[in-house]
């Protein structure tokens, strides 16, 4: 069977938008000579829509574009449609929608199998609006049995993982349906999955690994197209592929682009998994941070950002990432800086905006804080130099951004890492205004490989920031070292509590690290949680950020 | 039977100081003797724990606190406990932990009843954490057969909901079991169910004919024991009763407060349904924010809040509920006249502050402002006037209330309402800072209502601060009229979109005004989540608040 894996980047309710993509990508595909063409889990509507598909129109529009998308099937010899919508279901004690995969043929809705493993876990809550399956079946798509599953109907083989998180493995109960079709049937098992999954780290590996185990289990070719582009927090990699019986790869798209690949299941030329390494990862967190800054702009009808440049290497990294996204033309930097600043803040963020190509601009806080601190006497008076005194430098250059921000309509991009953000270094309304938090999904430690990985054909951040101690400048002398332990201790502490709950006493042997040092730090964790409950949306590339994925309580006793 | 209604105030993780709390109500319950005390659901852990539940050291201390808890029923003639709390389960495909109410008695756990309908809407994740139960049954305390449940799983009676949220009614399930049981046993049905219901709008009138509907349709006395106190934006208002086979009460508890509440199911003695109101649904929503405000702090270990005080009533009304709850002696109001504030915005601030008894203080802005318009000199030269320039007031005073804060160790908190957070007429990292936003689920008709209950014994906000024309004061003449159309004409808009879902056009025929009016408000709700998703958490008093039972994407085409 030839089908092309049409790999779109949907807008969340953009319908419109949505339908036109898979039009034309329908076309290109039919062109090529297929039999079906495959686009991604809620293709219609965009995932993830979220509350929106609490909206009588909302469903009522998804449910009018897929009746369109299915008319373009109409005509002799034409391709088949495999796509993702929601339909309603109104029975009583159910949801009121599905997450289903559409098979469309001749002008016609012919097939829906709904999901029937909902994801509510992390960031995904599909529990909250669809209705499961109850039951899967094989269909036909052009006279060729098929195997319909959509994203995480896949991912629960016992075979697979350690553990499995649903009672049922769908992919398992179509198998035994396949096992007893008769000959000639029988002959060609094809496992067809539609996905929404997300990027992080080592995902997409995960994805060959546990496809592959699948393919050879029930010995089936597995075809998987997955959404590309970002929407929020959230950016799809793509990456489609399709997996024959021997678990080889029989096609593969491109990560983090529209694609469209085409694959004949029968084919018997494969090609070779590329090597995976740590360089490769790192150039896939920069893609999603590219990607993910690029669409929350963009799909919101945004071109041009703002970062507030310190001279350091966070602020340095966002823009690069802002200018390889948006173009130099669209991204402005602004210096601010206060009377803790280092000389280097101004001339490292001056040639760094030079190298990118950028306007750059200094807006400075001195004068403004000394403002405050007059009209702060009543409360600052015979006071000592302290947090406050900090925290008002952060917080002028935040409204400085905000400022211009309204006044030219760009958005401002936060250039917070994870580091800073898990600890609480970093200063509420201040450093951490923005639109997007781009890099507060990454530990400084990649900041560091990341900035690295920027500067990898010419020299784009100075050598001065990428080799000067971190230092937040707001008081003399300030090191980040004063605060908090060195990076390469600190971030293994952070990943291992924020992302595998580790006990700090399973820490403190891992890392060998004294467990009060441990203990320090999750409890800055802990008590700096209602500085994130009001943060900028984060590109999410790891298994566990900040954000809707991770909901802990503000108060509580820990 | 007697039972005890032990309404406690949990703290989410405080284990000893929940512990606490039960043995003392325990204890106070045995010296009025009764053969059981029933304490809310999970009470042992406190309820809400959200992602807590994943950290294993938070479930291994819930079931150590849990025979903490059974040990005290240890001993000739002591009452049996019925207490929340959550259990382990280890089966593949299953989460893993249940949320459970727990029998103990003679020290020891006797019976165990696994939560069945898990909320899935609104604030609710339960599903994200807990296995539900697969079945129920009847268990023995004391020599006499009851029915437990948990919260919802009284919630989806088929004769009181026009439309079932899940396909079993465990009440029924458990009464079919009832009627088989042999006589005497059979006699006296009860039910008893421990809750953990957060206050909103006609929740307890709701609870109330409910619970009653339940009663008289089972031929049951049914026994609810409900949460009170807040933890972070839900609010738990007790409220705890007790309703006899013919739908009539047998005891209620206060709303608000700890309470312990004696009832004899076999009692023949009622008491009347207080008659309700719409005065007395302000009385509770001011109970309420008392209640969530205190116990925000307080939780917190926080004594002091602060309040930017501005002539106008929103802020007049966050500072006369924080006195309330924290008392005027903690209470500091902060002045900020701009060069666009009218006289009245200090002299009405300065008034309510001598009503309240609280501390005021003035920190001007307009040297700030002006120094920040010559540090924008490269962006702001030659420009007119417009968003920028009025959104610069806000940050500032931000700023001044955060410096203040952390100064001083207070709390701000913000004043904003939902018809400002609803259409975005507000400034973010502006009159948005804050830790916890009082009134923002509070619609600014009802921000009247409220402010003249506060007013209900003495004259605590000035009657200029309850007439004059609501402004912003951040262009000269400014009226929020300018940009909005009055509140009466707004708030019923917002509220039909944002509680009900309801139509542009159907909000157009039942209010009878402007479709196009209607379009614009909800564009203006659309188009302002990002705001919202950097709020403060919002004390929820609605069936629909801002914060995390609303799930909105921010980069979506609506």
């Amino acid at each position: 069977m030839r089908i092309a894996l049409a790999q779109i980047n949907p807008t969340v309710g953009d319908f419109d938008g949505n339908y036109g993509k898979i039009a034309s990508f329908y076309e290109r595909a039919t062109a090529a000579g297929v039999e079906l063409v495959m686009f991604p889990e809620l293709a219609v509507c965009g995932y993830w829509p979220a509350d929106l598909l609490e909206k009588e129109s909302f469903i009522a529009r998804t449910e009018e574009t897929l009746l369109r998308v299915a008319e373009v099937t109409r005509g002799d010899g034409k391709p088949a449609i495999l796509c993702g919508a929601v339909m309603r279901c109104d029975r009583p004690g159910e949801k009121h929608v599905r997450n289903v995969a559409v098979v469309c043929d001749g002008g016609q809705v012919q097939f829906v199998q709904t999901k029937m493993l909902l994801p509510f876990y992390d960031v995904f809550d599909e529990q909250r609006y669809f209705e499961p399956a109850q039951q899967q079946g094989l269909t036909m798509i052009k006279g060729q049995p098929v195997a319909i599953s959509i994203c995480e109907d896949a991912w629960n083989d016992k075979m697979f993982w350690p553990r499995q998180q649903y009672p049922v493995d769908p992919i398992e109960e179509l198998m035994k349906q396949w096992a007893v079709l008769p000959q000639p049937l029988s002959g060609n098992r094809i496992i067809l999955n539609i996905s929404a999954s997300p990027y992080w780290h080592d995902k997409c590996e995960v994805r060959y690994r546990m496809i592959g185990a699948l393919a050879k289990r029930h010995r089936a070719t597995v075809v998987m197209v997955n959404q590309v582009g970002a929407n929020d927090s959230l950016v799809f990699d793509g990456a489609s592929f399709a997996i024959n019986p021997e678990g080889k790869l029989l096609a593969q798209s491109h990560g983090f682009v529209e694609d469209l690949v085409i694959v004949d299941t029968a084919s018997s030329e494969t090609i070779p998994f590329a090597e995976d390494s740590e360089q490769a990862e790192i150039a896939r967190t920069w893609d999603a941070l590219v990607l993910g800054t690029r669409d929350y702009l963009h799909k919101s009808k945004f071109s041009k950002a703002l970062v507030g440049l310190s001279g350091g290497i966070d602020s340095a990294l966002v823009a690069a990432i802002a200018v390889e996204a948006l173009g130099a033309e669209n991204v402005t930097g602004i210096g601010m800086p206060s009377e803790f600043s280092s000389e280097g803040s101004v001339t490292d963020a001056r040639e760094l905006a030079e190298n990118l190509g950028i306007r750059f601009e200094i807006a400075p806080v001195k004068e403004i804080y000394n403002r405050f601190e007059d009209s702060l006497t009543p409360f600052f008076a015979g006071t000592p130099f302290g947090l406050a005194e900090e925290n008002l430098q952060p917080r002028i250059r935040g409204t400085i951004l905000m400022a211009v921000s309204n006044k030219t309509g760009a958005l401002v991009l936060t250039t917070g890492n994870k580091s800073e953000m898990a600890t609480g270094y970093c200063t509420l309304y201040g450093d951490m205004v923005g639109a997007l938090a781009v890099i507060a999904d990454c530990y400084k430690t990649e900041v560091y490989k990341l900035s690295r990985y920027a500067n990898r054909e010419r020299r784009i951040i100075p050598e001065e920031t990428l080799t000067k101690p971190p230092s937040a400048e707001l008081r003399p002398g300030q090191k980040d070292t004063d605060s908090l332990p060195e990076y390469d201790v600190l971030d293994p502490i952070v990943r291992a509590y924020i992302e595998d709950y580790t006990s700090a006493e399973e820490i403190a042997a891992q890392q060998q690290v004294d467990v009060e040092l441990v203990r320090r730090i999750i409890r800055l964790i802990e008590i700096n949680e209602y500085k994130r409950q009001q943060a900028a949306p984060v590109l999410k590339v790891s298994k566990k950020s900040f954000g809707r994925g991770r909901r802990f309580p503000i108060v509580a006793v820990r």
